[in-house]
């Protein structure tokens, strides 16, 4: 039996397929442990508001294949400030609460930082879809975003390659191009535009009408929202070459959406029990991270303040394999 | 054996999943009757080009479940003009082309009615998403793209539930609000834009308010481009409500892709055996169509100059059910 | 406002995919039109237990969507006596309960028709995947039903055709073969075995023999349950032939799973909607159907004692399709 | 520009989704280094058959989304004789071919080990949904096989929970569990059967019991082919509690088909440029895998003749969180 007696745990930001499957882990693993669990609606506005309320085992029943979080999430301002931050820890400890797990992104993670300085066991679980946090190699939604990307890709596909069209698809990452870069290498995409690469669309535009010529009969360039916009890049291309006649498509929210896969469902497992375990070990302050198939720790400071790594190679590679 | 010997078959205007199952009906029919069999590559442009070549069984194997047209398709100015009409035909009877199967929307068929006034027996069927053509019931492609729209919604909803917000979601559609009501009242969504239907949206925002504080959690609205764009929509509905911060979404050529559904395949699958069938009994001029079941014949006129019934019952449905 | 004042709704028998929307239907159109209604769980069982419990429009919130019942369903034997259908009419009447809308199939219409004998007014609405109910053209879940064995076809035609290998799949159909006839159709199977066409597996293996032979890299035979089994076709088809080695897949209960299809669910919110406006025109004993578009009531008692019919022009189209 | 001047790349064994990913890879990684490749068609039968034939970029256009392999495969027992293997290298030489990339498992990659010492360069890279072969983390169509496996479980747990039923589910892996334990953690299933951990039906009969009576609505149990016959566990789960009524679903060759996930099409295409590197570098009887994100090279020898690792952490994790 544990030392630790009581923990929450909230999602916060925006949502990402996978985070009902974390708190799933969350709240079992705690009660397996012999924890009290509490979840919290809303992320930190529910915490503001007192909107806590005690998990059981059917709490979490059935919840693992959902999209979305059944806990919801808001945005909050009130917490950014010093005044919100110790009200929360406050509410916290009049519920007896010592521990909390956080699911969400880089924000999210730095309200769990505040919290860890004013006494209350903070653990961040990477809940983004985005693939944007640095020490961890996935992020929980990742995995099914690509899907996701890579699914409406094979749709376009179909209806380029009946038209001999290019079609640009605006994907999300503002300051990472991991979506684009994934679901390109695995859709075949001749040009990915990600915010780590300089990009020249005259070399893309030669060598999409090269491509035409040679014999492709579509050409699909995914681009990442922090690469640009969609719009802008179709009426670039044009500008380049008058052959290039570009459908744009952006994605959008439902990259957010769908049935976890198996892959996220199952990294949200382990990194949600590992949270758990963590905080009955007496860690606090900690960002849960999957690097190269083991479970770590790392400081929350530091993982919100250094740089995810862009994978060049993959990158390389997918340029290659597109021609 | 027919008197009916040779005949071909084109895809044209945007191209709509199921094509790829007519054209393999229309070929295998019409080599079980013993006609030969030429696919014209790329619509009435490749027909001015001489694309057309000879088709057997295996032509047209392993495509019935992919989406797109492997015979391509294009728009052609030249076959607006009367001089590129008469080519066409010529072309056709140089090849000793008797009959001629165009798989397409409503642009498509005005050209097979031209050709059928040059001489040249021609059968239509509706191969588009949008599901505008009158005298048949479902166009080829329609299930399939309102199943396109169904997912994205689902997906959607996850994410939307999750920050109790709005969406709006923008679909295919420019006369005919069909593929909004099919996907509108099967996704539960609580307002549905059409073309067909004039709506208020000052209305609107007061009954999604209503609803938000009814304990709904997220509020869908499917408009046909036809009835708005959805950026437009979403700014009004701000407009009329601060309480409103809708999220819009366009779901754009995804619409036409992916796999045919199997009511789909089995639409074209009818449809393309019932237009040989309908050649070699000397028909021509004719829409190939499905009405209440029934595959049935109309005079391509008629179905160029009549506009598609709006589902008026089906319609109020989807608002009473989705209180 | 009706004069009918309460009214209730079960499921019963084998669990269908849109029996969830057929539900929500029901609810929604009877507190449109001011009627109360409940909720049955476990079908008759439940009835005969007093599970009975009142429902409001949150009540089948996010259910359109998901596959199975809400309201569970359970065999009851008790209900096949005069005995249990009484004391079912009885606490019907304790409730203050006048209509009743039963979804399910042939067994749960029966059981219906004794109902409206001892004085409730019922509803039939045909929730069942195999298609077996006459007088309507589609049922409640067999759109979806045959999706998922074109999905799994879909899946098994890659690996056969990598192998050069016959596929057996048995799908759901005691009586009927419209799943093994939509499904083969839809998916280009070569060879669809149903109970209500005699069949010779000795010309099946030689026209098996003679396609390979001539190029086709897959054969796929669907079979229906009740007309064989289908390790028993696949030994009896390699008895034919040496060169057959067919692999056999049985689909089962996955055939039953899934999410709705859009045209299931639109399907089931028509027919549960017009099930309660029925009701409230006093009408009873009567299965709702759909034929060649239009929404129908027929007697249950003529329905469950006609047989469905066999769409033989479709299954000879698929033949000819599948060379 | 490279030493080796030829090489070859066929599909062995039983196909995997993501094969055709490989072998877009392996053919345009080995064009964009300057070097011949040939396809050989269904593996080590096709290569003593001279079935061999030069491919180019298009040879691999638009399959990467492809479930199976379009070499095709097929087994060989004169393969397994010296004579054959003499015969292979010395056809392979006859065609100047230096380097032999082979996709496939554990019996394709011995294929390789003998050519090796014939003189022809190899490589071998994990083509099997099974996960069993050692030094690498993933096989080619593992992510995709488990994906299936879920989504087929979701289905029957819609159904299974509307009726109030256990489901043993049974699924590839004879001698490895990972299907079973990947898509058991997954989806949530309550009990996983491996060959690689003894279980006791009597214990699984006991708990199934008490989380019925604890208000589960479902029980799923997962077993790999290698722990046990579905329908053997059942009857026997039936023995030890007749309130056990399980239904039995047998997954196979559905496994192994469908269009290959992101994950898999993203590995395999790494590990297709990988194995022409290697050769290019002058390795050879190396079988290509990944090892903690990293590309590894080991000796073919001791990838055989090494037992895969059962995760034996997540396994108890599967357990602990499916209460």
């Amino acid at each position: 039996m544990s030392a630790v007696k009581k923990i929450a745990v909230l999602t916060s930001g925006g949502d990402s397929q996978g985070m009902n499957a974390a708190l799933r882990a969350v709240v079992r693993s705690a009660l397996y442990h012999g924890i009290e669990i509490f979840g919290i609606q809303r992320g930190y506005q529910g915490l503001l508001n007192n909107d806590i309320f005690s998990m059981d085992l059917r709490s979490v029943g059935d919840i693992i294949q959902r999209g979305g979080t059944v806990l919801q999430s808001a945005r909050c301002k009130e917490f950014y400030t010093e005044e919100g931050q110790r009200k929360g820890a406050e509410i916290l400890r009049n519920y007896g609460i010592e521990g909390l797990v956080v699911i969400g992104g880089d924000g999210s993670y730095q309200g769990a930082n505040k919290l860890s300085k004013l006494g209350i066991n903070t653990m961040g679980l990477p809940g983004t879809i985005d693939n944007d946090i640095s020490f961890t190699d996935y992020t929980i939604g990742f995995d099914t975003a690509v899907g996701v990307v890579v699914d409406a890709i094979n749709k376009l596909r179909d209806t380029m390659s009946s038209h001999e069209r290019a079609s640009v698809v605006e994907v999300m990452g503002r300051h990472c191009g991991d979506i684009a870069l994934h679901a390109g290498l695995a859709s075949g995409a001749e040009t990915i535009l990600v915010p780590e690469v300089p990009y020249d669309l005259g070399e893309v535009a030669q060598r999409m009408t090269h491509n035409f010529a040679m014999g492709k009969r579509h050409s699909i360039i995914v681009v990442a929202e922090g690469a640009g916009k969609g719009d802008d890049i179709a009426s670039e291309l044009a500008r380049h070459s008058s052959q290039i006649d570009a459908r744009v498509t952006v994605l959008g929210h439902i990259q957010r959406g769908g049935t976890p896969t198996p892959f996220d469902r199952n990294l949200a497992s382990r990194l949600g029990d590992f949270a758990v375990r963590s905080l009955i070990r007496g860690e606090s302050d900690k960002a849960c991270g999957i690097i190269k198939g083991e479970l770590v720790l790392t400081d929350i400071d530091k993982v919100v303040n250094t740089k995810n790594k862009f994978d060049n190679e993959m990158y390389e590679l997918a340029l290659r394999l597109s021609q």
